[in-house]
């Protein structure tokens, strides 16, 4: 069902120097197959994370936070799918806990080094033991080719595993950043998507890793959305090696954090866009740009709106020009003062509202055009400043009520 | 496809002397059948509104808006279904302003003294002609009876026409409440549902007349929900005759005040039901109460978190007690500083959720069991102080795709 979406080639995939992964089937994943994937930093490596704004956190996120506030050394991040352990409480946190201990005994590391990650139902128990059972095969196959096999290894309801990789030049060394993500429904990350791990072999200092990972996350996974809920267990990971030989990037005003920045992005950008493509029951990507704001996020408030508006999507997924639904949802974006005669808007080259009306020349059978193709960019200018934003959504299909309807059982 | 609803039976609407209601075929809605309706005062009526607060309020919301700032004695309302008159700019201004005129003409009262409505497809033309050539027909059909058939007159994608009465005793003499709407999707009403129409045969004075339908709008239509989407044409209208014969009702402080308001409320809440209960491809009906709230709007926020969540749509929808997709929604209601550990659960009598987690008590099998009804409560309490609200929504099905997809082809 994804749009324009293959599986990612092992072969472009680059390898991070000091990042090993492995994966296992410990069948909590009802669907089976694997569910199970641990990485292994080599010492040294730093990590910056951030994670939902739900305030129902799952236990794996409380924990995250907690080691990287407590700025650890962090040696591995362990993640399962098929169960979110969220809604669980004390007996929750220590389940977590469990695993991470379970992982330090195999690695040989302190249980406060491992970042652990959950996705998949909420308000079950996590099944602990199978994980400590699994632990030795996950070990077994760790390597640093592994970057699509893992990236299969968390995927829940998604179809295609979603993987990048980009380089850049910092010092006139080669420097590599490799990215997975899952993700697919429950999706309107409010820092991250549910879950993304990026790599780089870059020298970096933490507080400059740590901008990093913002900076990526507001760029990227903050601007993707499937159906406009915020998952329990949203992390999206950070993690530098500084085994690529550059001199360290101090600080965000060092020429190499923005060759790394812009690596970074693209990666996470792909990861984004390919969620929305394979968000669940997509038939068309949707591209939404809006441009002439008052303020960023005044422009973002205006493309969520369009984004998550059921009417939208559904006329989307009809290729029905129905276009007064586009107009329906830029009105209720909230903006107290917008100046509706000032409003223009565009679907891939056809002008289809100008002055906040039909526009003159618009015509039924070229908004019928516009809305065929399976990738669509619609175009908002609001005439009230210099701001813009661009977010990534699909469809609404008979396929989204299924997957939902049917997931679980 | 509507839960539980059956259209209204004429013999139990109660004629409101002083309104009489038309009906014809304009041919303006594509399906066919009756798609106008006029509504004539009697003189001396008082008339007050509320409006859609989207930014691209209709033409003929405008106009309604212009005409009741200018406190203009009020004596018919046209409302046409099919075409909604919005985004059509001057030209769509100056057609609503002519279908006043027409009405106006058969009527023998001035232009300013029409209401025009509208609601349907966005971004057409509205076909004046049309309506004017229809207004003699409705003119022939006016009469006190014709609440149901009015009722019928305005739908679109309504499957069942919505109409409620109540009595109420001012000053020892009987008042009356008669009400209709309609509405099924674009519908989380930000001041009134699509179009409603409540009428009262009591005496009651301009200011408390606009207070009133400002408290019914907010008790009712304010607190019905069906996918989030805020129609550019919700509007609802309380008229009052002044034929009962009651002392005039001065202020919200008359006694007479407080027994209008009950009966006004009731009718208002009765037609919000009946907008979730035939919700677009609604196979449930479901009554979200929140309390414990710090303060109502929290509540609100929570209740509509829920009651927006595509996710927990589509679980009701499946009959599937996929619960933890119901904490997810409470934990997206933005509510900074909510402490998960306080927050309880119970889908019917069956309590889900204990201090932020799976309640120790709840079995899958209880679950079930709770959301296999075609009505359903979910009651939160937030543990935060003594405030709550009732938001009625209903599940979100392959239908509701369906019928969006569909709905102009």
């Amino acid at each position: 069902m994804a749009v324009n979406l293959s599986p990612p080639d092992p072969a472009r995939l680059a390898a991070i120097d000091g990042v090993e992964l492995g994966f296992a089937d410990a069948g909590i994943r009802k669907r089976g197959g694997r569910d199970l994937m641990l990485i292994r930093l080599a010492p040294g490596s730093r990590v910056a994370g951030v994670f939902t704004q739900n305030s129902f956190a799952a236990a794996p996120v409380q924990v995250c936070r907690s080691r990287l506030a407590a700025r650890r050394p962090i040696r591995a991040l362990l993640t399962n799918a098929g169960n979110a352990n969220c809604g669980t409480g004390e007996a929750g946190l220590r389940a977590a806990e469990r695993t991470c201990e379970a992982v330090a005994r195999v690695l040989g590391c302190a249980p406060d080094e491992v970042l652990p990650f959950s996705t998949g139902v909420i308000l079950e128990p996590l099944p602990v033991e199978r994980i400590e059972a699994a632990l030795p095969r996950c070990l077994a196959t760790l390597g640093g080719a592994n970057w699509a096999a893992a990236a299969a290894a968390i995927m829940t309801t998604d179809t295609v595993p979603k993987a990048a990789s980009r380089a850049a030049q910092i010092d006139g060394r080669r420097v590599n950043v490799t990215g997975i993500a899952k993700g697919v429904g429950m999706l309107q990350p409010n820092m991250a998507t549910m879950l993304a791990y990026l790599a780089t072999d870059a020298a970096i200092g933490q507080s400059a890793l740590e901008a990093l990972a913002r900076e990526t996350a507001d760029a990227s996974f903050n601007r993707v959305t499937v159906d406009g809920d915020t998952s329990t267990n949203d992390s999206f990971v950070l993690v530098a090696t500084a085994r690529a030989g550059n001199r360290e990037i101090a600080n965000t005003a060092d020429p190499g954090y923005g060759a790394l920045r812009r690596a970074a992005i693209e990666v996470a950008r792909e990861l984004a866009q390919a969620i929305a493509r394979d968000g669940e029951g997509a038939t068309k990507f949707i591209t939404i740009r809006v441009t002439g704001a008052a303020a960023e996020a005044e422009a973002v408030r205006v493309a969520k709106s369009i984004a998550h508006s059921p009417l939208v999507k559904t006329a989307f997924f009809a290729s029905d020009p129905n276009l007064g639904r586009l107009l329906m949802a830029i009105g209720n974006a909230g903006i107290d003062d917008l100046d509706p005669a000032q409003v223009s808007l565009w679907l891939g080259d056809v002008q289809v509202i100008e002055r906040g009306g039909r526009a003159a020349a618009y015509r039924e059978e070229d908004g019928a055009r516009a809305m065929r193709p399976a990738e669509i960019e619609v175009r908002v200018a609001l005439g009230r400043g210099g701001a813009e934003t661009t977010v990534w959504t699909c469809d609404f299909s008979y396929d989204y009520v299924k997957i939902n309807a049917e997931y679980r059982t």
